[in-house]
């Protein structure tokens, strides 16, 4: 039982064998091979984004980084939540791309921004003088670093404070598939308003890959050139784009982020039955919660992977905040089993 | 038959067999898995550097640039030939990667630079002033960007030239299995006093996959973080480490560079018999050579992938320079079809 | 009276009479006229340290970005206070010149950095992972940025932390001189474990002159390419160079700052008086005071320069809180009638 | 007799008074007081560019970089002459502030880039692949390097190819004014099709002062940012900008020009009367000569500034290249003096 992370399983076999299969003969390089044309149009069709340019590139970080020097200059400001991924977890990638743009973390409940606090925190940059930079960039990240979703509405009215303003809006969609799943949605209700997606394939099931999606294709000047020149460009390119389009062909993406967010729902079930408390609902495919000591004793006894999510050490007898994240590959039995020793305790 | 390039190749079946089997079950992640681990040692074992720090990512284009932001700083000057790859074909990532490191390049006989040469350019720039910016790099590509080949000897005078100045010494070796092939040496024997060395996986028959590799750890600090900042970390690594794994396993590196190699000297033989001449001899797997103009309408109208290789546009009737690459991929019933083909013209 | 800023004010006469002076005759340019050599002895030895590497540049944001960019790689970090200057109004300069660096703002009352709340921080980031980004370095402001002042021991202290987890200490002196002038300590005595110190002048009289001053010179290497590279170097240097020298001959530069803070000291007697009150000590040039709405309204019809230091705009008849800065040039008759103003007020 | 360079000298006497007339009484900070304001209107007038953007700062290298960095991005090309300036003197600035953009030098005789070459670079670069990176910007300098002027007609030929290809055109007039003065033209005719000039103050008579003016106001968005994040914004830039003022006023920067170049022609005279002859023709105030030996020998016996400008050491015996360069400061006498020199050789 390992739920440390999403990125712990392997990929998915439909991933694996769309590479054997795409690996027959000679393709031109860079992007220029039939695999990758049809990938991209694929991913047009199902975000429903019919003019938007698409690219490849293998990790999220890329994705975010690339997005973050496309719209923001070096002297940009860029709104993101105070747990955001590209603020907390990538290594200052955004500022290195954008050389040097200032990440603005703003507080808000359960992983989420409030329109209502990004406007005010837009204003006070817009109202500032040179020594603040210029308004460039809101990123939000959906499904959010605390397993939370933005609903479409809450996308919108994002969106609206963020063109009022003349900012741009991008989406880590590290989890996307996750978030699109967990609402029921249609990809495209999820959009609205959105400039950028970075559209997760690795968390999702690919070995790894992510899209990056620009809506508007006039936006978009430049990004190739940004990619070569950050080392993302794949000669054999096919392999990249191979693995999204096995991804969203008859609808896989989703069928694995259904699985996932079930088996994050069982074992947040599971945490309550045996006392624990739920830190923030449980809307994609990660549990955070405050578990009694010696449930957490428990899984460490086991070996059961997971993570604290807490600054300080825990203390000897008190409840301890873990987080808990499912994956395509999270079998029913890995539940079972977890529920199995959670009631044992 | 497509000799346009060594990355219009899909992947060795050997390297995809390696993914699907290291598939299985879950992995730490960002390196800490057990595949990664044996990759590296099999990679220092490899090339007969035990201490070395070696990292993977996808391109050959990160790599180099990462090595160059290495051991350059903003202000540094690193040396080159002019032909070579990280000047004329990386779209500026090294410069972008170190922040602006200035390339300066050198001239050379068939894409060789000379240690006489490389010593004067050196000595300039010592001797100048802050204008010039400080000395840091010296970056040779074996084989060369020509399909030509350093041995040995040549490595240790240039790394004797670059170490007296002060500098450190990369080589650029996405056809590094190529040299060594051509060479018939031992690994080690081409990296005397190299100080890093990119190791190409993708040409050679990976999907896309690099190691950097540092001989002395200490000059590799910061270099995971280098890599992190620029989204190459990949989650599940494993897939990235898998690839050169299977590559350096029972010298299947070599095997496959040997058959690429004799392909390109058959298709040379062939274009000599035709009436061309060589522009370069051939070392590796590249092929440049002068052909007349019926000869280049030949391979036009047969559809015979390749590059033309000079700035002109060919006039009617003139002898046209072309280039021709082989891989791991290239089969004897192409070389024969292209010699065939030739006769027949 | 215009106590809005102490860059508002001129230069000291004295100042203007180096550059009138200095300007006779070639002298060798780029940092080698005697002028320069004199300056940077000069500053050497007013500040107690004799090897220190000494450079001059004509703003504080290029001073400071220099320094974080010297010691603070691209994945480094760098812990500073929330109200840092060069956290919040350099335009993210630091960031621009490391290519990347991450500030950490830290909490901390009046201003100051506490030790404790720095060393959390700092083994927060030590135990992170690659996603975290590498420690580098701690910046202090001194004067801060609220006027108040660190004292010897609480440099000392601060620099302790910094060390024992392998960073290094970095001083925003822009204010450097009021803080000597405040404490009537020896220069020396604040800046012990300080490894860099931005040594301002233009707000202490200069027309535009700070001092980049490295104490251990081998911390030092690279950084006149740094300043090349940037544009900060100076052809005809010894005018930058003359500024400074004025400013710490005769102990002109704490002479200035004796004055600015004994204004400032007047004004914060004469708010007080008229029922104003101080948010914190008064300890160097500035005053945060939130004064009666009545008192506010008569600086407003009568012209007196100062800033508003509240996020939201004034609310009808609710106190407001205002900074007021003096300089070198702020003079009794000022201070006088500011008095005579809120007297009648 | 210092001829080492046009920066060895001190300021004009109108530069320091200008400094001391403007220092009187608060001013707004950060460019918002009236002498910027007038100095930048005074050069919108004198260069016949009323719409354009002018901005100061006190180095040449800021000067150019910043307009590198506002015309092309981190992975543009930037075209201009081998021997220009910006490829060879600053540091690698220009690749620092753009974040990595290629600068590709191009031959051209005695300085000059030929429209012709300049097309055939352009168009290769457009017809390139991702690797080569965008055309971006062409650079210019005028006066050049080797002391040459472009004529307007010139200047507008490559305006039109520059234009022609989608890229913009950059002077670097570090020597703007020797040009002018030399071709006894208007400023605006020596500006047909430029995009941007750096208007150089500090080799004219200031103490360090340069303006960059972009003559399309919407293409200086955000040019504000750069100087403010690079850290050129003064926050007393009344001193400054009174330093351009002093020189455009009353036509004293052509005055100081003119007479620079007529003693680098007198310097010229001199040189070929004693059996010197001239590498280029003298057109500004730069000399470049090949010197017999012996009279080599009498400018290092008699301490005559000059620089070697050979990439060689001089041969016994042997002819020496060397640079002569005037200023507003050189004085008749020195000529004299330089003649008398040579003529007793």
């Amino acid at each position: 039982m390992n739920f440390g992370s999403d990125n712990t399983a392997g990929a998915h076999p439909a991933v694996l064998r769309a590479l054997v299969e795409c690996n027959e003969g000679a393709m031109a390089s860079y992007g220029a091979d039939p695999v990758s044309q049809r990938a991209e149009a694929a991913i047009r069709e199902v975000l429903g984004w019919p003019e938007a340019v698409v690219r490849f590139v293998a990790t999220g970080t890329a994705a975010n980084a690339l997005v973050c020097a496309q719209f923001a200059p070096s002297y940009g400001r860029i709104y993101c939540h105070d747990a955001a991924h590209i603020h907390r977890d990538e290594c200052a990638a955004p500022e290195f791309y954008s050389h040097g743009a200032k990440l603005v973390p703003l507080a808000g409940e359960a992983g989420r921004i409030a329109p209502q606090g990004l406007a005010g925190a837009i204003g006070f940059g817009a109202a500032g003088s040179l020594n603040d930079g210029a308004n460039a960039l809101v990123s939000i990240t959906n499904a959010t670093e605390w397993g939370t979703v933005y609903a479409p509405d809450e996308v919108a009215a994002l969106a609206d404070v963020t063109h009022a303003a003349g900012l741009a809006l991008h989406m880590d969609g590290a989890r996307f598939a996750n978030a699109v799943a967990g609402l029921g949605c249609a990809p495209a209700d999820l959009l609205r308003g959105v400039d950028a997606l970075c559209f997760g394939g690795t968390k999702n099931g690919a070995l790894a890959a992510e899209a990056v999606v620009i809506a508007d294709p006039a936006r978009a000047q430049g990004l190739d050139y940004r990619r070569k020149q950050s080392g993302h460009v794949w000669s054999k390119q096919r392999f990249l784009a191979a693995q999204m389009l096995a991804l969203v062909t008859d609808g896989l993406w989703l069928d694995l982020a259904r699985r996932a967010n079930a088996m994050a729902a069982a074992l947040a079930q599971a945490i309550v039955a045996a006392g624990g408390a739920l830190v923030v609902p449980v809307e994609a495919n990660e549990v955070f919660a405050r578990i009694p000591a010696h449930v957490h004793a428990l899984l460490g006894a086991h070996g059961v992977g997971h993570s604290l999510w807490q600054e300080q050490p825990p203390a000897a007898g008190e409840p301890v905040v873990i987080r808990l994240v499912t994956s395509w590959a999270t079998h029913e039995d890995d539940v079972a089993r977890f529920r199995h020793l959670l009631d044992q305790g």
